[in-house]
């Protein structure tokens, strides 16, 4: 196959471990007899630097163009702590989100028997752990009418959801639900938020087009203890975009293995790859980073983009390899092992698939 | 003293752990030469069924009336997974809280050393956590305005905040702080809302007021990581309403002492004293509900209501006996020990006291 692929490595850590994410991508498609076509672009506080836009209109052209995005990580601490900057790296993300359409960021989060030490959770809490969290991100208080009144000293934003967006996203999360376990958990703020009264009411109506899926509704703050007491009790679950936001950090800390978890936004016009992770500012530039997450997003991108299922498999064959024999970056390491660097991991990725 | 204290034992295991407070508090009153009057008066989904209304006029006169306020707990499964039910249990409370000006919801989370292996979370992580979360408790989301559009299909709720609220929070954050570990970490979401740069703006300003405390913000995203992560490294958390509500939730399961937790919810009127865990309806009337996280709400209502430290430490000083002598319901009691009943429980606190 032809896949063009939008190459926005983006701030911090971004770029090396994109990096390694082509070497391994270049070494599937060869061996797939697939031909590439990589076109990076500017996004994030990279773009604010050359061209004072963190999403300017040349990349949005490139990300329109591919059939789909691999992306790094952006923000930097230039911009933090500083509420009244004017532009900021995750406005372009933001607006990236919403140009594209997409609507639905999926995270999973699930753990690595060789990892699972490393959890804040004891073993038992979190052994079994598979779920996936589908995050609507296009729509809610992200997007809402925002602004300041009585001189500044009153500040307002609003969260509006309509029943269309609620059932785009219950929609994939029902059929999500249908390749799993068959359970959905409905997590919003009901007793409280109106918009939260329209997520329910609309989900309720779509249980009959899916009558073999189980599903539940809770509380955003029910959510918040359950992920650290029983998190593998969850299968699928859907929610809105700030209350999503909060609960997949949460999520991606409890499995232990948050440098190897990737995710996909699934979008109108493309879809994006990313590792969860941050930019991670750093560690920028010193070769330490673990480009795991980025690869598995890759795979991903396979799998759910291309619908390339055999390449999928074997980038997830390679990770679980890498880890199995200890080609891993310091923070996998461990006290006693050798700690490789980043680009080492990539080429040795790469070399084995 | 003449003590008056309002009594809103509320609904499911509510009214059997309110009870023995209750007896706990006669006892030290008793010892210490105090006069309680006690006034009760309904809440909650017990309201609703006597007087169709879940925070009754007369019971906010009760409140308006008293030193202090000692809550139970409400909400009953019959009003859940109904969103269009009219009157809710919640509106109670949210009415309670906007009504007596409760403005801070303060959440302890600490450690009982003999429990600390109830903790989801590894020994080694737990360990140390002495941290205070401070809700906003009557602005943002929660009493914005909300509503729907277009015949329905959309739905809207507004955050909104003034200076002043903000203020009014940080300041006691700031104090509280002062007479702690002078840690100070705001939560907020900056880089989206704008209301989350107002309290940003405004904690900003007020840090020149307390040269003594350093003073972090933090994306709630972030927050809900590290919390799992690190809970020991925080000692004063400040945030708004919907944040606090999820924080507060997290952290309670953490410490592995969630039945232990008591709270206090500061207002211009008055101040309301709770337990953090719910309204447990499986175990109401069963006579098993711990009882002691109400009991340790008492012991903070002298302290902080009363400003009598010595009745405060005289109910700390037998809860640990209590403990420490195995005196506890089945929830402590582990697989080899004899549990005992909510009321066996506080018939032992009060006699031993
Ligand atoms: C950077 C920020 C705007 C963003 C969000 O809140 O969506 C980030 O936290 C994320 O989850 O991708
Ligand atoms: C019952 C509900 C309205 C309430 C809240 O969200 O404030 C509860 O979760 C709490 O934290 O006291």
């Amino acid at each position: 196959m032809n896949l063009n692929i939008a190459l926005l490595a983006g701030d911090g850590i971004g770029p090396e471990v994109i990096d390694q994410a082509v070497k391994v991508v270049n070494a599937v498609a060869k061996k797939f007899n697939h031909q590439i076509n990589w076109t990076a672009a500017l996004t994030g506080a990279a773009a604010i630097d050359a061209v004072g836009e963190p999403y300017p209109d040349e990349t949005h052209a490139v990300c329109m163009a591919a059939d789909a995005v691999l992306f790094g990580a952006i923000g930097h601490p230039r911009f933090d702590n500083d509420p009244k900057a004017t532009v900021r790296p995750e406005q372009g993300l933001l607006k990236m989100r919403k140009k594209l359409g997409l609507f639905a960021n999926v995270r999973p989060t699930f753990t690595f028997p060789s990892l699972i030490d490393n959890s804040p959770l004891k073993r038992e809490r979190i052994e079994g752990t598979d779920l996936v969290i589908l995050r609507e991100l296009t729509g809610g208080i992200y997007f809402g009418e925002r602004g300041r009144k009585d001189n500044g000293d009153t500040a307002f934003d609003t969260c509006t959801y309509t029943r269309e967006e609620i059932q785009r996203l219950a929609k994939l999360g029902f059929e999500m639900a249908m390749g799993r376990r068959k359970k959905l958990c409905c997590v919003d703020k009901a007793n409280v938020l109106e918009s939260s009264r329209l997520w329910r009411e609309t989900v309720q109506d779509m249980e009959k087009d899916f009558p073999e899926v189980e599903v539940s509704y809770e509380f955003v703050d029910a959510v918040a203890m359950r992920l650290v007491q029983w998190p593998s009790s969850y299968d699928v679950i859907i929610t809105e975009n700030l209350f999503g936001d909060i609960l997949t950090d949460e999520a991606s800390v409890i499995s232990g293995s948050m440098g190897l978890m990737p995710s996909s936004s699934i979008g109108i016009h493309t879809s994006l790859f990313e590792p969860i992770h941050g930019s991670y500012p750093q560690a920028a530039g010193k070769d330490i980073a673990n480009p795991l997450a980025t690869v598995l997003s890759a795979a991903m991108m396979f799998e759910d983009a291309f619908n390339l299922k055999e390449e999928a498999a074997a980038i997830r064959a390679v990770v679980n390899k890498s880890l199995a024999e200890g080609i891993v970056t310091e923070d996998l390491a461990g006290k006693n092992n050798k700690a490789y660097k980043t680009s080492e991991v990539g080429d040795w990725l790469a070399a084995n698939i």
